[in-house]
Order: C-alpha cells, then structure tokens, then sequence
C-alpha cells in the first residue's frame, strides 16, 4: 500500500537533490542536518541555539527516552515538543541500535529485543510494535522501522540474517503505524553492510512494503569511507526518487557532502556536539584543535567571515583557555559552533543545488577542507 | 590621601541604602550582586545571558587568572572585556583569598605570600604590589587590597596578627595603585574576624589610609549567619557613608537581604552557579531541589510569575528530568535561572528602598521563602 507523500522535490544538480519535507510541526528543508538531543536535551545548547543556528529537524533517541523519564511519562506531559520545549520537528529513531550498543544481556529473537536497562538492570523488552507505540507515545514526526544493525567487517550470513529479520520487522513496523496521527511519517532501513547484493534485496523488499521515507543503516559502523560511499552508490539509484533518503548517523562534513553528492538527503551524528566537548571546531578550514598551544594567543576569530556570533566573536585565545581549563562555556561555545558549521554547510549545498553549481561547490569546499586552518600568528 | 568618589548614593530607608557607582566601563546599580566568573567565564552561562539577567557587574578571580591563562597574556590581548567579551565593568580579588583555599606550601611573610600553582606546582610570590599589578594588567574596574583572611573559629592573637598585617598590605595596595588608569577603584578589607574590638581597629586603620571603596573580608567563612550579621553591624556604621560597602563572598538571598538592611551595598557568590549544577533552583518560594521525586510529573514551571523565560518556561518535570541525568542544560538553565533570581532581589531590593518600603519587602520576602515550595501536584 502506498503511503501519502509530504516530500517535494524542488530540483536536483547531478544526483544532488534539493527538496522540502512537511511534518506536522513544520517544514524541513532538505538537504537536512539533524542535530541529536540523545535524551530529550542537545548537549551544551539552549533549544533556541539551536533554532537560531538553521535546524529545522532535530533527532531524539527513542532508547534514552523510554528508559528515563519515560514514553508514557512524556506523553502524559504533552509529548516530546511541548517537554523540551523544541517546537520544531523531530525524528525518533526505533531504539534499536542503542539496545545493541548500550544495554546488556540483550537477546534478540523473531518477535523482539529483550535486554537490561544500562540506567537500573531492569528488564525490558522492545519489539517492532512497542518500538513504534514508545515512538507515537514521543510525539514523534518520523519515527524509524525498529530494524537490526550489525557492525563492519562482519560475515555476510550474519549481515543477510539482519537484513531480512530487518525487512520482516518493516512490515510489523509499518502495520503498527497504520493508527498514527495524520501527517506523521515512518521510515524503512535498509541493511545489507557492505555486500551490494543484500543491499539490492533490502531495497528491494522496503519498497515493497511501501514507506514515507528511506533510510540506509548499517554504515558508518566501523568500514572505510570508501565503502561507505560505494554501498550509497549501490542504494540510491534504486529508492524511490520521490520520497526522502536519510543516511543514518553521518558523519563529517566530507561525509555528508559526498552522500549528498550520491543522492542523500537527510543526515544526523552526535559528531558536532561531542567533538564540541573535546576543544575541536568544524570550520572551512576543516576541523581545528583548541587545545593546540598554537591559539594561546592569537586575537583571531576561529573564521572572521562566519556569520555566526560565536565563531567570528571570540578569540582562538580565549576558547584555547576555556578548553584548556575544562570550563563548561567552553563546550557550549564549541558545540554552538559546530551545530551551527553544519547548518551552514546544509544551506550552503541547498544554494548551489538550487542555483547548479553544486560540482563547484564541492570542489572549493573541499579544497578549503584540505588547505587547512589559517597560520598561527 | 582621599581619593576621588565615584559613588553616588540614591537614597537610603532605615540602614538600606540604593545608589550607582560609575566604573570605566558603565554604571552598577546598588545594591549590587556581582556573579562570579572564577577563570574568565561563568560557569553554564554565556556573557548575554549574565547580561539579560541584569547584571551590571561581575567578579574575577585573580588567582586563577594569572595561573591560566596569565595576566600578561590577558593585557596583551586586549584585557579581561576584551578576551571574555563580558563588555561590562569588572571587579578583581586580589587573588590573597585562593591563594590561602587552593594552593599548597604557602608562606606567608611580612613582603609576600609564597606558594605553588594548584595546576602545575610552579612556585609563585605574590605580594600585594603584584596582585595590583595583576589586576591591572587584567583590566579590572574595582581592584582589591591584598588581605590575610582567618577562618572562624580562631584564636584572638592569630585574628588580630593577619589584621594587622592586612592593613600594612592595604598601605602598600594604596601606593601601588597610584599609578592606575582614571576612573578604576581600590577597596580596603575590613578583618577583625569575630572580634568587634579587631573590627573597630581595622576599619580605624583603613579609613585612615583610604580607598575608593570599603570590603568586610573573613565573613562567611564558617560562622554562624547571626555572627556575621553581627560584626555587620559594628562595621557599617563606622565606613564612612559616601563610600560603597562590598561584603565579600556572601551568600543566600536571606544573607544578602539582611545586610543590605545593615547597610551593605555590594555581594558576590558562587552559590547561583555553583548549586544550579546541583540541580537546586533558589525562587521565591526558597530553594528547590530539582532532584525531588516529587516534580517528576510536574508541568508547571518553576514560577509561574516570573519574568525570566526559564524560570517560567520550563516544566519542573523538564528540569528534574534534565538534573537526573545529568544532562548539560540542566546544569546551564539552573545557573541561569539562580543567576535571574539573584539580580531578580537586587532589583526588586533596590526599588523597596527608592520607594521606602523596605522594611515591608524585606518581612514579605522572607515569608515567602519560609512558606516554602507550591504543593506538588
């Protein structure tokens, strides 16, 4: 059965694609970076900071979330918006992958994962079908199929069982949606790691079963770039062209614009935020180390020509001390720059999609990247 | 020698007082709290938010300034505004105080105290010569004499010996400072422990040498609230009227409220900051302990009243969820709203005086505070 479709497409450069998704708490303008509030909070950022820095769509973990304060909690609390007052959209993923990489004793069958709480021990057991219930529960604008994923390098019988207990668990997924709220999307996963044939049947079977949105998962996990970029190539031309493509938990600015360049539209990490907590900016310059003894005493903003506050408006000295003396503003000034860098970076490739000179672009961002930060005075 | 006056007082109701003293870089509003920025930032807020609130002035702390990043390297970037970005005036400690709280192997002699770095062991003199020139070269608005702070409970004779030797390391403070730029400040320190006698004494010797503006150092350093209410009261009456009167490192807003009604006019505490981060919210009603099972469930805001957007924006729910796990931004919106509610009482003291009615601010408030929190739900 085929779902409504809230994604327009408005134009596309090569295979890089510029559209706009409608979720019932606004629209998303895509190429998309979605920064991550793990649990219900975005790490050293006030909600409007985040606003002020261009996301339209942010990311919260199911998993953290039902653990503490709890779905049902959040819920009776007005949802997820209301609760943390963000009052833009939000994607939830299923869970699913933080059960496999935070919990313990976890056990996974046919029907669901059963695993211990990393917060108290306790039991829990997440299915499909709780996965989305705990999701609509969130409040959530797109919620993600509950799907497995295993990490690279690992033999293709284990990546092929996945896949397809992955693909079973879509349909379950997608049955259980059939009561969401009008508006509200749910995304596939596709799986295979990095064998393209089980790329192709996970396609294959997800577009089968018929979904808002496309995610690819299983990457960034632990393989090379260059098969991470070869897997997308496998993906992409066979999705849907007009539905949304989200490349699950990338990555770095190189990343995001080579998987836009292959066809994605959606991306989300923690990388801005956690690399913001240890001293390190994303800039055009590429990534700079505070910590470097370099800015001890250099006046200079981290980019003069940024337009954001706190990257033209402090000294290199003066975030090089903050780092340095593990001072929480520190943090919060990295991680606001990073957050905003990327939002740059998506509006950025969004004009020159729009405008055709996205080859360009990517060429001369890519040369700043590797021309490297401005001498030290 | 008297030095010129940059304190106008406003009006004063019974002991309370309200004025402005002008500093280079702007105007405070007294009474005065100044929040504490121990190593160039404020810890959990930016500099636009300790502005918002309605801060006029805020306070560095030497010691740790010239251990990182150094005072030379502050001067030569451009001072203490210049490297922070706080714009507003500034007040210095002479760095005598931590020197005594964290450092190891001090000794303390006629010409200096001696000691080493909490950070790399250096052995470092500082003498009341250098702390002046330290906070010079920081840029500070109000500088402080360099004193010998006693923690209560003490001996007579100990009280007495660092009181006396306070007030020769004042002379020297005074005559150091010939040399600073217009309009920038010293203050005398008031010791005299617990003794009225020792106070007397100081402040005699003080008035006598001279300053801008008059301390009472060695309070709120392990005495019972009313023995320091106490010595409040032998010393303001003797501080000459026209100069500001700063009690150093006080306190709760019962502290505050109460000597300003013994005619104090300047406070600083890292209390806002430092229990925001552990998770008690001071408000109106007292202080809340957002750890509290009992705002699990809570939506209401902290303070429906209030005019600051966290403190009447957030359910208690959303804090206590924050605080228990640990997030950032529990951290960050509890400062700022400790931060708010602090400049809150300034501004509310200072208008009780200007329209005589402080004596009826003063009873309301307190019993608010005792009533205690708004009944869970």
């Amino acid at each position: 059965m085929s779902l409504p479709n809230y994604f327009e497409l408005l134009g596309h450069d090569g295979q890089a694609r510029t559209g706009l998704l409608t979720t019932p708490h606004g629209v998303v303008r895509t190429p998309a970076f979605m920064p991550v509030g793990t649990a219900g909070a975005m790490k050293g950022l006030h909600w409007r900071e985040v606003r002020d820095a261009g996301a339209d769509i942010v990311l919260g973990n199911t998993y953290h979330l039902m653990l503490r304060p709890g779905a049902e909690r959040i819920a009776a609390l007005g949802g997820l918006q209301r609760f943390t007052g963000w009052n833009g959209p939000m994607l939830t993923d299923s869970g699913g992958f933080q059960v496999m990489s935070l919990s313990e004793l976890r056990k996974v069958t046919e029907q669901a994962v059963t695993f211990r709480s990393h917060l108290d021990g306790a039991r829990i057991e997440l299915s499909p079908e709780r996965s989305i219930e705990v999701q609509r529960l969130l409040g959530s604008d797109i919620a993600m199929q509950m799907d497995e994923c295993v990490r690279l390098p690992a033999e293709r019988s284990d990546i092929e069982r996945a896949m397809q207990l992955s693909l079973r668990w879509g349909e379950r997924s997608k049955r259980a949606f059939e009561t969401a709220p009008d508006g509200t999307m749910l995304f596939g996963i596709a799986q295979g790691g990095d064998v393209p044939q089980l790329r192709h049947a996970s396609v294959r079977g997800l577009v089968e079963t018929g979904f808002h949105g496309y995610a690819i998962g299983g990457l960034a996990v632990g393989e090379p770039q260059a098969v991470m970029l070869a897997m997308i190539e496998e993906v992409a031309p066979i999705l849907p062209q007009d539905r949304p493509r989200y490349l699950m938990g990338v990555g770095t600015p190189e990343d995001m614009l080579e998987a836009v360049a292959r066809g994605i539209d959606m991306f989300d990490c923690v990388m801005p935020t956690r690399n913001g907590r240890h001293g390190m900016a994303f800039t055009r310059f590429g990534q700079i180390n505070l910590r470097n003894a370099r800015h001890a005493d250099d006046p200079r903003p981290l980019d003069e020509e940024s337009a954001w506050p706190a990257t033209n408006g402090y000294a290199r000295a003066y975030l090089h001390h903050l780092v340095r003396s593990g001072e929480t503003l520190g943090a919060m000034l990295l991680s606001e720059i990073n957050v905003a860098y990327y939002q740059q970076l998506m509006r950025d490739i969004r004009d020159a999609i729009s405008q055709g000179n996205f080859a360009d672009f990517r060429e001369r961002t890519r040369a700043g990247w590797t021309k490297g930060d401005i001498a030290p005075r």
